[in-house]
């Protein structure tokens, strides 16, 4: 991790991404729960939420959405991806230049890394490009370092994912987003794997509120530095209230109990508004 | 979808693009029913009905006959494509470079993902080199959004449509090439995925007057923003005459019964001349 | 079709192209029959005759003898070709850029399109940048339009080289040489899918003067615009004769039978010398 | 080799190469016996023993602890490397390039060649690139000189080993690093096999001390210009003690007895501070 | 072949190329007979002898000692080459570009090709490539035209020989290097295919004095123009010896008994000196 690469995109060093490409790997299947979730404007608008340190999109959301936004949110820019209706070994196309990120006024990228594909070489080259001209535009650098593939037989084992927060450090990624590996013991090791590179837990599918702020919790006390959370935030029907509750657990490390009244509380007041 | 990028391709907003890549895709076998339609004269003739916004050709074409009809027809370079000789894996060739596009006058590029496909990585970026660089000759980006190959068993699957029309916003297309998924709900649900990036119908093969026309009134009426339309116009004696019908369906937002009377004065009209 | 593309390369609008490629496509095996074939400048000589408008050849025997022969051959560079030694599924090596043809003195480009071949997207893109190339230089562009391979189980019925033809038209060839279907019927067909691209037989394999001519003569009146010939010419002891006859035939729309007469009379003349 | 290419990472022209790239290679896994060791700084502060004359990072470790030790560490960037979570045939992602490593002050450049994989010849393509850049920009090569994959039945046979050094001569590296082969006589013609190019042998796993500086030993006078090594010494909870006794093997030529004197009183005296 | 362009690695318009690419190809077995044929400087030495044109070395080998030989000798870069640890169809890894072996003052650059490999395609396209460079730099170009892989079942048929040959030309190659095809008429025909291209005779393993001059004799009388040797020179304890005859054979066209008288005086001088 360089010093300061991931000012613009973080608030006392700590990260909450708000990620939103989901429409193009899972589909518009994951807006149904929520079906105002399908319009990048509703996702937007969550994201000048204050506890939101950035908003991950592909390019194709960015150019129809950013610059209404450009004020209120930072943009990082999720440089590849690729549908799920495709069914090869891991893989993922780069659908956006770092060059024309920067144009768009992009404060860092995001790249997939899967570890342990049949693709990770074609991969760990393409993220090589980017995390390069990255510097030079002076932007951030965030993995998603996610072992898949031939390779990788089970990708929550602990020793896998301390094996994926590695990988950021090694190949020059600011932060590295990884699955949570189930205990806060194995965090802590990932955490230390990932040396001076930032950790962030990755959302993961939906859960209660409680079962959510309790892992995030266990996270940052584990050492990391914040959370990239997708469905646990849009496919809710009020994406605000958990964002309260968030912003309590890592910005002011709070206990669990303290953020789930800010959930609540929010609730309540968006009741009587 | 960039605020403008259609309009030189569209008229009040809506589309009606005439596609006529047959002779590359399918072959001559496409023109036997109207064998005037063999020779693109006949096309660009038809393609300067007031109704036509764009037309979409390949290269040579556009090289041999677009300098006759630049003052009536609006180019729309469909860059690539691949005979249907080939039996592999769905794939398409980059024939055609957006400078050279440029070069010959095009508004705007047309580009082929096969979502789903083995190739679809690939693809992806090739339609990333040819979308920035698009942007950079602010020319439009239209997506035909066709999930095919080994991951997509049935392609008019209402969700595998409607990611179809996500993929077009996620990657950056300011319209979205799709097929009518069968139902006015699910082309809705389609439009709604693409949010932002504007939707036209795949004309597909060849209908009775009034099957069509009332297909499309219902595609409009479900959000699409128009039509792309091949043979449902090249292979009838009269193209025309469909033409001032789907005029009245997508630009003049009337019933189909006025469209079908459009289509037989037109008839009456050609008889009397 | 470009205005005026192939003007260097043509008389009337006609072409008579000859090829000399065989010692790189089938190897030395082609020249047994007459053994000075094997010697370039045998080869450069015949194409001084005046029926001929073109003698297309790989880089090497370019570089060899072209500058010998500048001012009395207009030089066709055939960029692509591989040996066949080699068993793969049909591809062609790009042996010759654009840029050192152009350096060479070369009028114009040839290009083997194999389509339906397992490399037909490859060879289609290296194709784009080889006619993209030629336009930028304002070289003329001749596809050897040959469907084959995996895909292609007979590739001369009547429909596949129709859509041969097709192939040179839509990706920007200004000219198409393909095998004779068969017919007129066929030829004719063939000639009116390739609209404003000019088609040129391909001579094949040795026959008698008379059947050759008779086939040529059929083409000709079928729409096409010309041969290109190799081994009828120069496996035949005498190649200036039959030259004479072609000339008869494509250039002076003569009967066959006067044409046949042209052959003999050169014979009896280089007899009398 | 070029005159003078390893000057600025040897010691009258011997070297001693503290390599750091199992994070990447291995994983965390490797730094499981010393805690402190998965911390880079940690090594860093290892690197600045008198006895190290270079260490080898990837990108990422370079660029979070490079700038605080310039003065006092000679950069070796190793370029390529592989998680082990990938099972393909061997190969390495090129993670940095050579223009990005001369901005970030590196020395020279590292670079693994797997000899034999069904991977060798796009691997010995990219180095070439590496190799050339490298010339231009001033900087040594060192090359990884591993022979792996499907050819290989045995990597540590003597005359494999011998065609690794002489690969590193041929293909253009200043330096060869090769296993050990297991006896001196094997070693002295791996090094008159590698010519002008210095032979360094590779560490491998953890050996006892004696063990280890006896090999060392026996490599140096069979004409080896010094050693590159990692888990000998970072796995060592005094690693300093044993740089001691390899300062005193590689550059002063001593005994194996006065170098594990000197390990012993390295460790007495870190006792008495 | 481009007239003169030869002349800086020919001597009255013939050549005796020594190639040293061995420790590549074959690794350092091909040196066992001669232990002081591994370091290249013996082998520069030989290369001073006046009877050798050009030296054909590997980029590493000639960093390292051709600036101390750069007025005695003529270089031949021996731009691609793979080690025979690979036992894949054939290939060959380009290791050296056009542009550093000038930089480094090469006089002509060496191209193996591997007609019938399923690699042939592209070994053509990326001989292409150097030879337009080298032409560029007005090198000569050197083509080492082996058949191989699964499209060639018997890579000494003279038929094949002669293609291979025929490649050279056809391609842009210079010299042709080929195999001698076991007899005289078979080599005249192969220097017929080749035309214009110089044809030099592949000296193969080593032979006795007599039987490998009786064989450059009868090459040289078939119309080759030299030849280039490997084994045969530095596998000899004398190679000076032999080298005598050769120039005796080659440049002064003496019969193989006077070259014979040379080998034998010379070995009778140096056991004199």
């Amino acid at each position: 991790m360089i010093p300061g690469a991931t000012d613009p995109i973080s608030r006392d060093g700590k990260l909450l991404i708000l990620a939103y490409d989901h429409g193009l790997e899972h589909g518009p299947v994951d807006f149904e729960a929520v079906p105002e979730s399908m319009n990048p404007e509703h996702v937007f608008d969550v994201a000048t939420h204050d506890a939101v340190t950035a908003l991950a999109v592909g390019k194709g959301v960015a150019e129809a959405h950013y610059p209404d936004y450009e004020d209120e949110v930072n943009l990082l820019a999720k440089l590849n991806g690729t549908s799920n209706l495709w069914m090869g070994e891991h893989d993922s196309a780069v659908n956006w230049s770092v060059e024309y990120a920067d144009e768009l006024g992009a404060d860092a990228i995001g790249f997939t890394l899967y570890g342990g594909s049949n693709h990770e070489v074609e991969m760990a080259e393409e993220f090589r490009d980017a995390q390069e001209a990255a510097r030079d535009k002076d932007m951030g650098v965030v993995m998603w370092s996610y072992p898949r593939g031939q390779g990788v037989k089970n990708d929550t084992k602990p020793g896998t994912i301390s094996y994926a927060a590695r990988l950021g450090l090694e190949l020059g990624a600011d932060v590295a987003k990884i699955k949570y590996p189930g205990d806060p013991e194995a965090m802590a090791h990932a955490c230390d794997a990932a040396a001076s590179t930032d950790v962030v837990m990755s959302g993961g599918s939906k859960a209660s509120d409680e079962a959510f702020l309790s892992t995030v919790k266990e996270a940052m006390d584990a050492g990391a530095k914040g959370l990239a959370v997708g469905r646990n935030v849009f496919q809710r029907e009020n994406p605000e209230a958990l964002l309260d509750g968030l912003e309590k657990v890592i910005f002011e490390e709070t206990s669990v109990e303290e953020a789930l009244a800010a959930v609540e509380s929010h609730g309540e007041q968006a009741t009587l508004d």
